[in-house]
């Protein structure tokens, strides 16, 4: 086939539902997902760079658009399975490589192989794209998070991811970034009226910190 | 917790969508599918019985009900990774078999393990009642694509897994169940008016087997 | 036709929904609920041979999986209307029978319509296997009802079929299984973290109990 | 209560699905398709006085929008059972009389209980009002019927649903009306470019007529 | 073509979701809205004639059963973008308008053409049916948003529609259905279990007015 | 507020649905659509590099993930409506550019403001970057009917919509895209197994051009 069969699995990640088989009062797809990263990557890209960073933008984008395109193949793996063991995880990753490649080496137009190669491999490096990725990625769990919590969603993994989120946001090495969100958007999130009591998870894992 | 924490479990298995990324026009849940392989497997069961077969019926009842619980913890994991290669596959059930171990020593009340682990484990095993599940599993698979194929649906996969799935009935040594398949059901399935040419599709299959 | 018709008409019961016309967070197939009362039973069954009663396992788990079978051919139809009237209670059963009947006769292979003739007939009879279903039965609507009021749905509904399920799930002639939901499941169901204050309505039915 | 309890019931409607437990492309709702039926009549109401006939609109009106209200207690009783026998549809008729009249007395206030009785009585009497409900609600099941052939829902449920719509329409006693679906709407209809065949499945009937 | 095209249009009213884009937990579309709306006009229609005056019973249901269906053409713009200005409002208007004109002069039968430019003209005008209408498009707003609010919606824009609604409902100039529900129906109202606090919102406004 | 104002609204264009109103087997939001058009405009500025051009990747790419936003106040507003007049046209690209702006001058931090008024304005223009923006939001219009129809979907709207944006697709003033779009990318369009006729739609339309 060709460029054709690669545009058409896109579609497919309208399909890949995030968080599958929990009880969500609003469901969210890998596609929509993707777009929410990129636009919170372009806040805080922008951000980082007012305050001296030099910010490679191309990678940036590249990385964020196409961070979970592998969902076409192996699906939204629950996050338990994914850390079960270091050697599955390991495993995991192999295998969506092995799929990856040998999409791009059947689909994907032999001129254009490198770049795809190139652009679809894990873009979660130490790089500072790669922490923006991470960061923007965590970011849209938590909101994920805050809206079932929000709105009343009792379940425990809501409250959990939620926290968990929370943690890791404040531990990526993006000072600025973070203290941004710490400082500024925290203080917002906290003053929303919700069903659950946003202010204590909250505050519990910031005095942890 | 407890046994209520196992059955609120449940519900979480009307939320694992099979076949999860495709363009379908029914979605089909995972709870749902189970009881459809129960009825298979009471129906075929019968047949094999009427024909001599000593069925263990409490053994193969609770081989299709409790055939996919597992995917609580691993979700639908999309068929291509599961085969990608046998160290995965290995691993996985390895996986899964772990998961499921920490869910009855940390949920099931202490008396009830012992039966739990002897349910729960892997049912597609060589005796009748583990080939009958092999069956009736493979047969929802059957139905499920005749369903979109007849409704229009164009998508290759499912007519891959349509032939797939008439292949592997037709291979189970289950001759009586196979035969009363192959004779009697499929010229009903066929003389179904569908979008899709079936009669073709299907005697491109009988004629290979 | 045959049991193609048979196996094809199992889809229209994934398409059923439970509790038609009220407001619910979540929706639930006849499919699903069928699958949820197998297991239930599976467990109560478990619980009630460790204490010394013999259970008649084909019975019990045929039972569970044809309950609300026929619901293919009526709907289902709203509780107050079946209620309604003990002659309109009657007639609708005496219909719901005739429609198997002509379904069976009609669709079912000659040889088996004994079989399916004795496995489709009303199950909540005085047997234990009988009695097993029924506690399945209303403990599936116990939990749909407990998970709407958990997630903040204030129909007084729900409330109703909350307290009515648990009225008659105390009152099943199976004293060991209603003192392990009494004793040890109740237990966890009111310490959850709930929208409504599960803790009051449960105690005001246990108290009148 | 009051009123108020009679408004929050319109939003049961709403919920309440046509034609239940089928495949369909598409649902309908009771609210929506009252709403559909109303505007049929007013076209039919229209072309008939426009021919002489007069018309009582306000009777016609408030047939149309109150024809199926009474779903609100029985749900959307599947059209065979409701046919099963003369006596169980005299019986349902009844239950559903009864129970719409406990609803007015207990939520309707006094002075509005005779209004309500009167609105709510079965509409599909002899009137040319009656007889133009009768046009109005067999030509939407003709609509949805149609939809879903164009559509390529291979059911030969709606096959039959299509065809028994169009020979019901071809005989009800408003020769102005009928004349004008047949000659002028149906032209169009069989024009449409369908999956199915719809010029043969109407031809069919037409010249059965 | 014809009348047909006008009947199959309607169908499209049933996909015109109110509200688009905001979160909600029940769905409501245009179509069923407009039967609700004529229900509530049946009674405040009812209720005003009890109170001496003249109601055209013809036009007022024509009013409701009408007043949207020029969503077919420009689907559910969002209130903010109606009001962003005066000359805005009146363009749209003018262009809702053009667009009624151009489809009933090229789908509508000469014949009825003069009839369907007086039903599908503006509704709200200063006639008591003007006014109905007006009250009863207000009131479902207020239900919409009171179901959401009940229900734990904390979005504040149904927070800012319930009380918008409110507002606008006691303002209109038909004094017996106002007190009609500001006496009796809010009573019920806010005697209500709802997530949110009712009872404040509606005391806010009520004491403003 | 600030950020996490604008942050939460994007949540917002997951609701929002492409072609609403209209019958579609699968519906599409504006986030998701967004998504796709920055893979398309990765894949086609690409190209176009390789063939010499200069690309600017972060304006490419910032258009293609804001081009949207807009929706988020006015929705998604049906085509004919916006072209229904050039002034109205106007007239709604100012309320919306307005709009943009107070959103920008009450949510957005002050340092920021600059730079959102810079990115959210209206991305069509003259450059390359306009261009591929241009291509690759009709490439997703022109896939969205494909797949309609592919699925049978009949309805004229989707015939029309593809044969649109195939048109306009090969008239935007960008070569080397174009001629791949037309000698690689619709081959394999047209030898996709259909439901509807492509290859005589898709000739049609290359024959006039």
């Amino acid at each position: 086939m060709g460029i054709h069969k690669f545009f058409t699995s896109l579609n497919d990640l309208e399909r890949i539902i995030r968080c599958p088989g929990r009880f969500k009062f609003e469901e969210h797809n890998v596609a929509a997902h993707s777009w929410k990263v990129s636009q919170y990557a372009m806040f805080f890209g922008t951000l980082e760079e007012m305050n001296g960073t030099t910010i490679d933008w191309k990678s940036l984008y590249e990385k964020t658009i196409n961070h979970d395109f592998a969902e076409v193949f192996i699906g939204d793996i629950k996050t338990p399975v994914k850390h079960a063991s270091p050697e599955l995880k390991q495993m995991l990753a192999h295998v969506e490589e092995k799929m990856m490649e040998k999409f791009i080496v059947s689909e994907i137009p032999e001129e254009f192989q490198g770049i795809f190669f190139d652009r679809m491999k894990e873009g979660k490096d130490a790089t500072t794209e790669g922490r923006l990725l991470e960061f923007a990625d965590k970011l849209d769990q938590f909101y994920e998070a805050f809206a079932e919590l929000k709105r009343g969603n009792t379940d425990l993994e809501f409250v959990y991811m939620y926290q968990t989120a929370l943690e890791k946001l404040l531990r990526i090495p993006l000072p600025t970034s973070v203290a941004y969100f710490k400082e500024v958007m925290l203080a917002d999130v906290i003053a929303e009226e919700t069903q659950i009591d946003i202010y204590s998870l909250t505050h519990e894992i910031i005095n942890k910190a």
